[in-house]
């Protein structure tokens, strides 16, 4: 399987590369300019060392969304839209997981970034919301299991669940949340998760579900 | 410490009373009937068998909010404002931890119930929004650990910290989560639980922070 993470030298996307490189995962981060992704994938091919099989490339967004069977947004929600719509032709057919959250968070009265973007991608691509409670630095710390669990929404169950199979060489535990449009709650939970962080002096408190089992 | 349960007669207020009287805090369970709210006592008293120090004893709303510290109201979204402005006397200088949700959840939009509270009471009544997200079912598995926390949010920093303290005997941990607005992002996150809950097959899916120490 191979993932390509669109917007993957920002702290999120570097952390999911390194997750699944990790686990054994092939990935390609995808940037604006490919340079700067080539430099950021052969950074973190450094801090993975020798044993992570297949390393981490760098391409432009469009080259990483071509070759991937799954691809991840983890674009600033500025611009995001229009970068994802200029990718059509090669997200078609994909399952887009989309990271991106609203700034700020903290209501649900407006589309999640997830619903903007299945606005404008239509049924072309198989769009799932996920990430958006994760630590970016929980995520890099790979000498660490993950505890906490990635909330996965979206209408179409199959992609769901392919999604949360995905996550599983990377070491995450995806946890079926709901319909896309509840990804709006999750986003929300992104604002709970900075007050949580302020109140505890800490900067990557997460989410556990509990009772599954 | 004398807790009092507004509404208790619930499942959720149950399980509280459960959880509280097992740990040895005094529990008054109150009901707009206090021969209901003595059956209840009787009934939760034979479940915890003798090891418990002090009984669970029923009383009517009133009565019960008058002779406690500590107050939790568990009254349904319907009517809780004008049940509990009617004890403004009673509940007056307490901490008055909310758990009512507003139905149907999911939503930001609006005011959260302890907003509501708040609003009714004004300043005498120093309202936390607290249990939200916790399970009634879960609450009552009295033989099992709670793995779930409560997300406390309040706009008065002391009472949100007392509140967290209160908990510990009945081996819950409070975690403080934002101020009282904060409290519709929690009751959105029920709407979630209910998500998760249909797609897992199960009945008590809650929420535990991760990356606080």
């Amino acid at each position: 399987m191979k993932i390509a993470i669109l917007g993957g030298t920002g702290k999120e996307g570097q952390g999911l590369a390194l997750r699944w490189a990790q686990g054994g995962t092939e990935v390609l981060i995808g940037s604006r300019e490919r340079s700067k992704a080539e430099r950021i994938a052969s950074e973190l091919n450094a801090r993975l060392g020798s044993t992570s099989a297949p390393a981490l490339r760098g391409f432009d967004n469009r080259e990483a969304a071509a070759q991937a069977e799954i691809v991840v947004s983890t674009l600033p929600h500025q611009g995001h839209r229009q970068i994802l719509e200029s990718l059509r032709q090669e997200l078609a057919g994909k399952i887009l997981m989309v990271a991106t959250v609203v700034w700020p968070p903290g209501s649900t009265d407006r589309p999640s970034a997830a619903e903007e973007v299945r606005d404008v991608l239509g049924e072309d691509v198989r769009v799932v919301a996920a990430f958006q409670t994760v630590s970016a630095l929980t995520l890099q710390a790979i000498d660490r299991e993950m505890e906490e669990d990635v909330l996965v929404c979206g209408d179409d169950a199959e992609a769901c669940q392919q999604a949360v199979d995905s996550m599983r060489p990377a070491g995450l535990r995806g946890v079926k949340s709901g319909k896309l449009k509840h990804a709006r709650i999750v986003e929300a939970i992104t604002a709970l998760m900075l007050q949580i962080n302020k109140r505890y002096g800490v900067k990557s408190a997460g989410i556990h579900i509990t009772g599954l089992s």
